[in-house]
């Protein structure tokens, strides 16, 4: 069985970005793991992986970090299962909206997010995530949770090429979930577990496709503890 | 033998962005062509397609519009040739990034060089243009000349996720090219035909991969009249 590291707060919330990712690509695979819970400041519980961040996963004796390279090695150790690329013109253009992600659409997120999300951190990790908001943001929780609204307005308009992509198909990956889809609803993911304040209208195409995406596999990612 | 109608300039100048997507994926799908050029305010030219924009193309009896749907037509009728998508998932990530590109980067560039491109447009065609450069930007060329600098650099900020994504690998399809690649360097295509002054410098990992689409297909794309 393959086990997943993933970040946890308060309440037993399983908040990580990037560790969501995985999970929804291992669900797409079809493949049963188990999650194994850390701080963010016990780096010493996945100082095997030879990182510092989560997610890892380890197969029976193989370990893999970083989000894009355990969906490259889910997608080339279990061909069986559904594919996360459709091919390497698919992975190829995967990677290009993985980099999107990350540098146009996550940013803006924790900037936005980031003062609502430390209230949910565990009392041990509160500290270390002051420093990560400060180090990213350079503003402070409370300076950030002022800039909010206006924060949400660009974090819209940076969304704007996927929110347009999503009017003429259902899914990034057109009429099926392939993993870029899992790669931006991570962002939302993170947004509704770390914080009650929504960033997109109910009728925002962007919304639509974030609730599609909830119901996959069975509603498995709805059923995490989340503020809506 | 398919009819392209694109656009010309001075000198005979083929410089639409949109129609050398269209031109390089005729290429890809090593599909001979004709060239059919027509002014901007030459709308009745057109006219047969349906539309005010090229490129059009006609294929024996079939005239397909938009770039994009030239595109799908191509793939699907000559299934034969190199695929431009690489399958479904990578045609509809190809719609996600034919969408960034001409939301996040087209505007900008436009910004950045309509100023010179001014001055390579027929006679006939000047007026129109400069109103067209006011309708987009709202600035006239002198204004626009002015910020070019600015511009250029929010424009190479605006391409960080490609270029992060071409450090990579060789092309945005991965080890070979495909559509998505065609729609970004149609940009560069379009910077070099209208204008000498350059938008990267030698080594940015992006001129190094337009230089590589330069020389795809026997150096098709570098041998038309451009600045540089």
């Amino acid at each position: 069985m393959i086990e997943l590291w993933e970040l946890v707060g308060q309440s037993d919330r399983r908040y990580s970005t990037f560790s969501w990712r995985t999970r929804m690509a291992l669900r797409h695979k079809q493949l049963a793991f188990t999650e194994q819970p850390v701080l963010q400041t016990d780096k010493a519980a996945i100082a095997f992986s030879g990182g510092r961040t989560v997610p890892v996963i380890r197969d029976s004796e193989t370990v893999v970090r970083d989000s894009w390279q355990i969906a490259e090695y889910l997608e080339q150790t279990y061909p069986q299962g559904p594919s996360l690329f459709g091919g390497s013109t698919g992975k190829a253009l995967c990677l290009f909206f993985n980099t999107w992600v990350d540098r146009s659409v996550v940013p803006l997120a924790f900037r936005g997010l980031a003062c609502d999300a430390i209230l949910i951190q565990d009392p041990a990790d509160q500290e270390h995530f002051r420093a990560t908001i400060e180090k990213f943001t350079g503003g402070s929780p409370d300076s950030l949770k002022l800039e909010q609204p206006k924060t949400f307005e660009r974090l819209r308009a940076a969304l704007d090429p996927a929110r347009a992509t999503l009017k003429r198909q259902q899914f990034l990956g057109g009429s099926e979930p392939c993993y870029a889809d899992y790669i931006l609803f991570s962002v939302f993911q993170w947004a509704r577990i770390v914080s009650p304040v929504s960033i997109l209208p109910a009728d925002d195409p962007l919304q639509v496709w974030f609730e599609r995406i909830l119901a996959l596999h069975d509603g498995y990612a709805r059923n995490t503890l989340a503020f809506y």
